[in-house]
């Protein structure tokens, strides 16, 4: 099972200490991590993984495979810039969402449009003429994220074979 | 003066005669409209534009110019699926989001994470931990969409030169 | 009808010479250039095109509208780098290969892949096992690469319809 | 170091014995294996290199990790179809070509326009203007072939460190 963990690469402290655990959580229960392969909330997931000595994808927008961060096992050089966030959520069974940029944003909509299961903590809210959207899974923390992530992604998985 | 226009395949009644209208005010002020090619708003938008001499550009997800609506002088065919959502905002000098679906909501997100204006015309509203985005600018018809997104794609373009 | 045409950034004089009567002779039939929107190869058919009233687009590896050849009259900017290589192929009902570098190289194994016609004007012949691989068109001339390219198009047009 | 092996879906059965061997014998080196992750070659180097404890990567033309082949450790859904293509030379530190199917040749163009060493196993010969092209390193066996991809892989990147 591959989980991918979306956020920004300038968010604030708290984010970072987020992604952190839930890289950490998502290794604990066996899955792999997928990020965007830079800094910020994609440094610390693929850090929080190492630590509990998971497996980190980072798939990078450009050619350099030493553009991404340390803690990236399989370094993906795409070379097609941020056009690269729609293959980062592609990529994962689930999408956890820590945080967010403008970045981070496209990726939820990419997610979204494709049934891929989307978890928020701390992330964009949206609505659309008046109306919340409820499509995005909210957690109120990393281990609450890993969880639902893991739970949405074997119920589509269920869901693909029948 | 390109001006790209986002907006679901299929959309309420309502967004599609706003989308016709901006395409068709559009084309009176001499921009070309860039559009994701297909049916709904991508559609609306086009007819509109034909209505009053314009071009259209239709940057499609699939291999086939045939997918193409009727109103599409230009058929790009990308073959790289949703991923040609970045391709249709980055042709834009700005981008007019009528309406949404998630499609829709990854090219905001992709617009803004370039610094490309996005003007919405009864689309997504977004915040980030109880704050309200103000990154969208509103715009209440179809002219005002136009015209704040022409003023804005002019004000990116000095800027860029300077 | 939209042919597109294929070759390098910085090739001989004699290339440019080619592409440049390539792009009138597209022009004068009424059949729309593609091309990847930057110097030599590219701008010579633009230019060309451009002589006799033709309509040029260009398909852009960046993000800035800016970088494309003065003769090109539809700038999409993909931002992908040279994985746009594939678009630029995909986008014509028909390729002109002219001379060639790697990046054409690329393009003809996308068209040839995709079952695209590719005609060949002094361009790249390739073996594969010691047998030398028909299926680049060759031409000895600018009308002889325009008429075959749009004869493989309409054909290829035929054989889909039914 | 990951060492990109490409080469197409239905090759002759000479090429898949070459593309097994090739895969064990990089692994046996350390190497993981970039490939496009379906059938024929694909699925013969995951095998070669999974029978030696080896690590693989498929990325995939769509948005399914089932249509990745069993010996596929890592699935990359792009969703970008053929356009793919580029990532999975992008992503190897050097690229082994067995035989060729189109595909393989556009991998070819892509991995020789970005300065990637490509080995090649009985693979495309290209000639421009009846001079043979010689930027593709041939090797007369898999070990061969697999000595030379890391020599070339070692060499350039301590190119790019200096």
């Amino acid at each position: 099972m591959i989980i991918s963990v979306i956020g920004g690469g300038d968010p604030p402290p708290e984010a970072e200490v987020l992604a952190e655990e839930v890289g950490r959580e998502l290794a604990k229960r066996g899955a792999m991590v997928a990020c965007g392969g830079l800094g910020g909330v994609m440094a610390a997931v693929c850090r929080g993984a190492k630590s509990a000595g998971g497996t980190t994808i980072g798939i990078l927008p450009g050619v350099d495979h030493n553009t991404a961060n340390q803690w990236v096992d399989i370094p993906i050089c795409t070379g097609i810039g941020y056009a690269r966030n729609s293959i980062v959520v592609l990529t994962g069974h689930a999408v956890i969402a820590v945080d967010g940029a403008y970045g981070t944003l496209s990726e939820i909509g990419h997610a979204l449009g494709s049934d891929i299961p989307v978890i928020g903590l701390e992330t964009w809210r949206l609505s659309l003429n008046g109306t919340a959207d409820g499509r995005i899974i909210r957690a109120g923390s990393p281990v609450e994220a890993v969880e639902k992530a893991l739970e949405a992604a074997r119920e589509r998985d269920e869901a693909r074979r029948r």
